[in-house]
């Protein structure tokens, strides 16, 4: 009888299969009314508040049913993905197209492969390179034959000196098991929000932001929730903000000071109330704090707040010219950097170890970040005093390599200044679109050496008076 | 009016939303009443035939619904990844706990480190390393300044050598643009995995099989779908299988030879038959070859069947001794490595360029890989001799650097058998149920020196006579 009932409740499943997918179908269509309405009544497409309401009525809903509350919320991030996607498809196509510095950056080099000589403002790495020490150390250590398989969490020596290093620096205690070396403070990022993230959760995000936040947010198919800050607050985010944008499904906080690219630092005290906040929601928090050794007036790191779902990420690409080197680390609870350890095995074995080597060298190193520090002041202080000659109006920064003005008597959105810049001038900057919703800022590195930056910024001054 | 009419449809929205989840619930309610069927008639829990029928059943359903049937295949997915996880939970806990070559190599290092003497017959590493004239390129290349970002796709000078060297080799010509340099061969097969496959695909592994294929896959949210073959066909899979596995999720087929664990390569008249069925089925094909150069009689890549949608992992770690360095490359078209050159991007920028030069004098390099296979399979000829004196059952390897035979008078599973190896005799070897269900096979290494292995096999002998 056995069979004949497998038979029976096999039928059954499909029948509701198919039940479910006529529903799915119906709520697409409805979602596309909703849209319709919306576009005539001039409302946004993606609707956040409506969205939260939703998962909470489904979580309550699914608690009643027995049902697994992450497998509900998947469904409902797949459902929400179609029916933007069917909504958007409908809508009349944008205008501006979506040019990132990325974009302004290839063509930069597709100018210079033809012969046009360009004054590069918009990339993110400094000119300075690695101390000869740094790259001695890499060539000794590959020919000792550190050039096999090595731990995933990183060699043992490198971790041990990383945490001596932040004990020094910023008096925590940390074991090697809370310390993992990636290569680079972007993978680091990925794999501190690979390790926390589940489809379909949220992640705060505060805007103006490196583009990298909302990207690898989406790409683990969650989504990233924008809080903006402006240029008459001081760049500075406001608690209230973070609490209303946070739902049931709000798993993270992305922060970065110094940040990328208004070069702001925060407070002790700013930076205590994020984390409380944070503390208050039961959320993880990113610190991204590659910028740490190019802060003017001091610095404070997460770490420090002694806040147990802090997620602190370094890199050596700034404090010691170590781009291309590829090695940063993360710092986390032992639970996160397991997980994440887990996923960078998966995916990579290990960094190299001559290159971890190298980079114990580096730690060793005080001279260097301070030196690279003050050549970064001499130049953001160069380019604020010709930000003033034109009336600029921007937050002075006080860290970081960036500087973020905003020119209000634009007549042309910063995606067309920036093209033009590059075009007329041979001058390239990152339009403000990039990093959020700045239509009318720029952001202006200062990664390549002085008399560039001068002449790149005279050019800019052409620019302005010329349109 | 429109204000009333949106407040309507968006609680109409909620009202289907809910009955979804209703449905959901019920759903999941009669797939465990069917598990609980299946386990009375003693039947396995995963059943692809069934799943097959209900993925066809709701395609049609959706496009009657003009559904996408890729959005439809995705909730499916969840809803059967649901299913078999509440079926499990009441499923009695299985005896054996999963123990992979990964815990075993870790039991070993900490033997070591507690003073143990340990011969590794289990690591998946030459201890040949890199050659001189490579590791002196490195450090040449990084005192001369290769030390900034460079391009994601990988460094122009490498990719150009790249395609030289394939052409020279395999006779296919092949653009800049089809060729994407990553950090190792295990990011490659990462990266074209990401490239192509979506949440709720299905990939075909052929086992036994190199546990990333399958780690990689689930990480992606897909489905491994296992082909197993047997020594007693000689280790080749059967056209006619694959066939049988595969579905309209169906998405990709993983090729690996020469092959790990087993040492088969295939012929090209097989290679062929392979590639026509991924034609027929309009599949992508992964074919991992990093063991190329460990091919005894020839190889024959998949570059040469000139297959539209084939990905070619290759990888400088087997060949050259470059383990530590990280570094391997794709093969495909170049929609594949533009999108795969965006996720590496997003991830991690670029591949170090001081590695990557580097790797152009290791390509140069032709009498190092001879000299490397040669040792390879001096070793395995030692190996299968010293097998023979003992009876085991192999297929003797054409390729790679393991052999996988079977006991059939064990009187233990191949994991107690890898852990009183272990913890008796000093000797790591991986249990073959790491590279699928293999209770009665283990793979042997033969990645350290000749001496080792002869001591590592009389002390495997010793601990068979002694069951």
């Amino acid at each position: 009888m056995t069979i004949e009932e497998l038979r029976k409740t096999r039928e059954e499943l499909r029948e509701i299969t198919g039940r479910i997918i006529e529903l799915l179908a119906y709520r697409l269509e409805k979602a596309e009314k909703v849209g319709e309405l919306k576009r005539e009544l001039g409302l946004p497409n993606v609707d956040l508040e409506t969205e939260r309401e939703l998962r909470e009525y489904v979580s309550k809903k699914s608690a009643q049913y027995g049902l697994d509350d992450a497998f509900i919320q998947q469904i409902m991030t797949l459902i929400f993905n179609e029916s933007i996607k069917r909504q958007d498809g409908k809508e009349p196509k944008n205008k501006i197209p979506r040019i990132t510095h990325i974009d302004i950056f290839r063509k930069a080099k597709e100018l210079e492969v033809s012969g046009r000589e360009i004054v590069h403002l918009e990339v993110g790495e400094p000119n300075f390179g690695a101390p000869i020490k740094v790259a001695d150390k890499l060539s000794e250590a590959a020919k000792k034959g550190y050039a096999f398989y090595g731990d995933a969490k990183g060699h043992v020596n490198l971790r041990e000196a990383i945490s001596e290093y932040l004990e020094n620096r910023f008096g925590v205690s940390l074991s090697k098991d809370e310390i993992l070396v990636t290569p680079g403070g972007r993978f680091a990022v990925y794999l501190a929000a690979a390790a926390t993230l589940a489809p379909g959760d949220e992640a705060l995000i505060i805007d103006p932001s490196w583009p990298a936040y909302k990207q690898i947010t989406e790409f683990l198919q969650c989504r990233p929730v924008v809080i903006k800050t402006s240029l008459s607050t001081g760049w500075l985010p406001n608690i209230d903000e973070l609490e209303k944008s946070t739902s049931r499904a709000t798993k993270m906080l992305f922060i970065n000071y110094p940040n990328n690219p208004t070069g702001v630092t925060i407070s002790k005290e700013l930076l205590k109330a994020l984390v409380d906040f944070a503390r208050r929601k039961k959320i993880n928090v990113i610190s991204d704090e590659v910028y740490m050794d190019y802060a003017f007036n001091g610095f404070t790191s997460i770490l420090e707040t002694n806040y147990d779902n802090a997620i602190m990420i370094m890199s050596f690409s700034k404090s010691y010219g170590m781009t291309g080197y590829r090695i940063g680390y993360l710092v986390a609870k032992k639970e996160i950097i397991d997980r994440a350890a887990r996923i960078q095995s998966l995916l990579m074995t290990c960094v190299p170890e001559f290159i971890q080597i190298a980079a114990i060298e580096a730690l060793a190193d005080v001279e260097t970040p301070r030196k690279y520090r003050e050549e970064m002041k001499r130049r953001i202080d160069k380019v604020c005093q010709m930000l003033d000659e034109i009336n600029a109006e921007y937050v002075k920064p006080t860290g970081g390599m960036y500087v973020f003005p905003r020119f209000r008597s634009l007549k042309m959105n910063s995606i067309e200044l920036a093209l033009k810049l590059l075009d007329k001038y041979g001058v390239s900057v990152a339009p403000g679109l990039s990093f959020g919703d700045y239509p009318d800022h720029i952001r202006i590195s200062t990664g390549c050496e002085l008399s560039k930056i001068i002449t790149g910024m005279e050019k800019l001054r052409e620019a302005l008076n010329e349109q």
